[in-house]
């Protein structure tokens, strides 16, 4: 990894920005390499095709420039399934970030393969989760391939050193980037996250002004928004009655939260690399998403797999966060919980409200829900009022004998 | 149990209303035995002497009559430690009933051994969960004790009986108990719930007024409230910075919780004894005190003991839901629970707006958050980047082992 | 259930023995219905022609006598996914009675179906485990199926009375079943049991004669015999290189197992219904395939993977134990297992010597055991010493800043 | 930790041997610093006093030589605990290894305080888990103190250059120690074991002279040894009776399985670190403590608990295989696991035969077993066949809602 001389080829995850753009120059100059860049849209809102120019500005063939929209992707083959569990890491966090990591990863390596490439390399830092999560994904997927973390291995430790490189090395800087950012920022279709600087005090409470993706409950609007979600095998399908693909889905439930000033949230987490961090996350669509998946989970799936879902997910939640998603127990997990989801179809109807979630009704030709099950009344279904003693006389029957010896002792 | 003519004293869960008036007279009636009337107060919000004049109205002496108020050990001894789990039954519900059985239970079952009784009697119904979480503490108390569930038992299973049965014997019946209630309700210092008649159909929004503890968000101010909880191992001790009694706590959080329209919860649970069924529940303090004590311990609570608890909080919760809060299980789990809160003391400051529980801020002497170790920059703590290159290429030596092994197959 | 009347024709799990017998005679006197006799070969060792002539002289019509082979059908579709699990109760048990009830009651609802009966009977006794197995899984598989257990509904409850109505209705009574039996057995392809009389008072040790499936370590030969198993994709699939069927290759291994004194086991267990029993099982060829497939598991499943199934296996095993083959949760957790298995090929060798089963060698194509990689050497494998200090420095960093914690607070 | 200059004082794990006197001897060249010698005896069958010669010798002031005896604590506070989970890795490795390093690990922080030191040394590769166990310890238990791993460190990376080394320093070379061990061992009370060179092969049997600590069943005598284990609240207090101290009795146990043969294993295991490694270990006492203990919980331990107990096995045991003894979830495990014991007391016999550790009674004042209840006659117990019914109907209820369910999608 330290053998710079070694690499002949590297695919670098290129957003455009200062800082990788900063790297693809670090790399051409470090490594004496052919740089490769991969700029993919996972719906962060910024557009590609500046990062193209950039790209091609700093001397990259245009054979070298990979530019794509993985949104369909992202959202079909990575947030839906990570939304199938329920998963939320340490109760919290609904894992914007985490799972956005091993898709560009995969494409870093599909690239990798096609250009006969060696190497990759990321922009993530030494002291964050993304670094895990990328090199992890990397190596499960191709073992034998070169890591370069440049953020591990230059010595541009400060924003001034990294200012003077890009000058040096006349890389445009925008004049806001000229000064230290108030804190970083992670984005995609998902959510978005703040994190460092203003925010690392965990006492004081995050300025408004980190939030990129929705208003504030109290500038949402006094009237609620009422919708449905229809879902079919545990993904969503349809809001308000119409068909939408899975991106299209989750941008329309942002557009939703973010109105209704949904799905902020403010937390000190536990990162895989030891230390604590405060972050500021904000997941409109995705707080929606999870409130109406356990709402039609809660008529259509049985209380085995429903209570055996609920004591997976935390260790599923973690694997994520921990960047195992290319990982034999992930996909263990996944493929008992996607057994699950069969049956998980339906609409459920909502109101949004000022930050709430409100589950306003569910339904589903599949319900598991029986009413002549519940009500008071003795019915003609097939629930005797003695059973129930029974029952109770059984499961009590250690407890008796414990007890009856705990009495023994006493006496 | 069927043996009527073997009962010779009986203390019965009374409430003073209608239902286990009846209950009171039929057992007289049926099992011509001592009645002792046992009411508690938990903070449901009733007076309790109405229930001494009604008791002594049916023919229970003095001596028989236990007015008791429950409230601190209700919270100190119950909600509590259940809430140092962060506790929440499928995903959601913070389980205010299922909690409070096992207190009324263990007080019956003291009052039995008072009074040389020798069964104890609960008005709960035969398809619902408190019969078995009554039933089971009873048993785990007392192995040989008898019990009474006249739900179960008698004949009186329409509406319209019991009433026949309540005027047959003149006990007092309130005009507005006299038709069917429509939606039957349990509460407590922690939670009330709603359940039943008009909440059966789960496709449908619950009715505004089956909520009896909360504003809606709607109605809520425009003005946020601004406070603080302070924590000492694990539980809340002080609000604003004013020591409370744990009771008081509560008391105190709730009327801030239903002034800003927080705590409800429309879902459809599963219950132990097999069915699903609609309750709408409201926990305003419980809703509070669950968000702070998650922000306290992630300051506070190593990533190793916060995620073990995480993983055995659904098991945990399912104990409580299914009435095993007397059960070895249990109690294992609440040591190795408490056993992590020594050091969950601190401030956290909140703020409820609508229906929205927001941290603002958390501080502890014992915070185990490190500012020096977050920050971007490389600084005089001991977290070297090069570390992190060797934590993930151990961390990756497995699946870069199952990677060679594939990439072998295939070629 | 109790409505005798209503029962038309009733599907009987019947082995031909006194006790089935009585069974099928009292449900023709008791619920004047037809009677539909089921016999199944799983490897009990006992011909299955007896009861069809039985069944004849009972007066069961031809069309109603099912008589069938199920013993490949068991191996490779109950046992063998069961041990791709390394399932074991309470640390011991290998479920051989408990893997066998839900084929019977499943091919009794086939036989229902196909001949239009209404009923299934079965002769668990009613404070056993197998009513529970039989019963869900007919209720799993035939939600309104009529469930008749005459254990828990006759008066015959003692041998004598028993004895006096096999005597009334001219039921043949083979000398042997007159006494009361020293003991109770079950048998199949994977195990026998014994328990009851004899073997009640688990101070004693278990005399030999309840043993009928191995012979003692002490009487087995004093020279060890060598073997190999292969598997593939998890499942056994030849010995010492020579192809089988699944019942073949269990019934070899019962051969190898008994002869070499394998597989007994004598424990206390907590049955589902809620009391503590006494057994003895012998499990001679599970024994031997347990120890085979976990070797085999050691060189070709992942880490991640093995500890994901041993930390799944308790519950896997319990679900098994208590009856709850055919619910959502086990087939999730089989899910999961079987997604593991998909590399668990290759061969182990054996030594098998007095009840020893003793692993000598494992290899696998599919191996992932790297001499390179462990070798004291640092070879030409990418495993720098150095990473190791960085894995360790980030391990430890959570346990530091503990450690810190305390520190400061002591001084 | 690089920083060789600023090394004052070190305390270093010296066994006395030819490794670790090589070390001793770098450090000294090295670090220019003060060596301070930790030698203990965890019952690893080696005289100390050569050990404290050979420091002295090699110019270590008295008093920086410490030797201690920790037999019993290393029993005590470290072996029974774990015994009380049935602890075992990946299903079958005692943790013999293992559960050592953190007690002397323990022991150098202690000694590092009381003489002023600064750093800690220990002796193990840097391809294998003790450098994990011993290091995380260290920073557990003293956050900022400097650990040098000399194998991680150092160019003595051929047995050739260590010798060479050794003899450039005048450091005594046994002959035996001229030439390549092997295989490399590890010997404590509670286990020996055997890795690398001739074992590096698993598809090969391991050689019989690899073992130390145990005969072959094949030498093991023909008759059987008869024998009892006393247990109080989870610990074994006496043997045959006789009350021994922790030490004393895991030693006559060793003993005991010596000779008959008990305790062999030979397995693939996955370490931390990230690859398979195969190891050959002998843990004759702790197979039969394990034995014991599970039998004496069969019959005290409820189920709740004990199965409680068997799910958490897992974790627990990887916690320690991994070097996290001195963690919050380790010790969290242990409160849990702990309180289960208190009522774990009571006598078992066993035989030991050739290999096999087999249970021929257990009986306890404080036994759950209630010969009463398993019987197949109804007794005077209050176990009411009729309760079975209704406890199978309610297990039932959400299994036939689901067929029925099934039915509905397929007619």
């Amino acid at each position: 990894m330290s053998d710079a001389a070694s690499v002949k080829k590297v695919v670098l995850a290129y957003s455009g920005g200062l800082d990788t753009s900063v790297i693809l120059k670090w790399l051409q100059t470090t490594y004496q390499c052919e740089v490769v860049t991969f700029t993919a849209d996972l719906g962060q809102g910024e557009e590609l095709e500046p990062a193209r120019k950039k790209a091609e500005l700093l001397g990259i063939k245009p054979d070298n420039i990979f530019i794509e929209d993985l949104r369909e992707e992202f959202v079909r083959d990575f947030v839906f399934p990570m939304f199938r569990a329920n998963a939320v890491y340490e109760g919290q966090y609904l894992l914007g970030t985490s799972i956005a990591r091993p898709l560009i990863a995969k494409r870093q390596i599909d690239i990798l393969r096609a250009t006969g490439a060696d190497a990759v390399c990321h922009g993530a830092t030494g002291k964050g989760n993304d670094q895990v999560r990328f090199e992890l994904a990397y190596y499960a997927l191709e073992p034998e391939v070169k890591v370069i973390a440049p953020w591990r291995e230059w010595d541009l430790t400060s924003r001034t050193r990294l200012i003077e490189f890009a000058e040096a090395h006349q890389i445009p800087i925008s004049k806001d980037k000229r000064g230290e950012a108030p804190f970083s920022v992670d984005a995609n279709l998902l959510h978005s996250s703040s994190e460092g600087k203003v925010l690392e005090d965990p006492s004081l409470a995050a300025p408004e002004d980190v939030h990129m993706r929705t208003i504030s409950p109290e500038e949402a609007p006094d009237q609620p928004t009422l919708m449905s979600i229809d879902f079919e095998k545990g993904d969503a399908v349809a809001i308000d009655g119409e068909a939408l693909s899975p991106a299209s889905i989750l941008t329309r439930l942002n557009e939703l939260g973010k109105a209704n000033g949904i799905g902020r949230l403010d937390l000190v987490e536990n990162r895989f690399v030891g230390m604590k961090s405060r972050g500021v996350y904000e997941t409109p669509g995705g707080t929606i998403l999870l409130a109406a998946h356990r709402a039609i989970e809660s008529i259509t799936l049985d209380r085995g797999a429903a209570h055996l879902k609920d004591e997976l997910m935390p260790r599923y939640a973690e694997l994520i966060y921990n960047g195992f998603w290319f990982s034999p127990e992930r996909e263990m997990l996944q493929a008992a919980i996607d057994l699950s989801q069969k049956e998980v179809s339906g609409r459920v109807r909502l109101k949004l409200y000022k930050g709430n979630v409100i589950v306003t009704g569910r339904e589903s030709p599949n319900s598991l829900y029986n009413q002549e099950l519940v009500t008071f009344e003795d019915g003609a279904v097939a629930y005797d009022h003695r059973d129930a003693a029974g029952f109770i006389k059984l499961n009590a029957l250690r407890l008796r004998t414990l007890a009856a010896r705990k009495n023994r002792a006493e006496n």
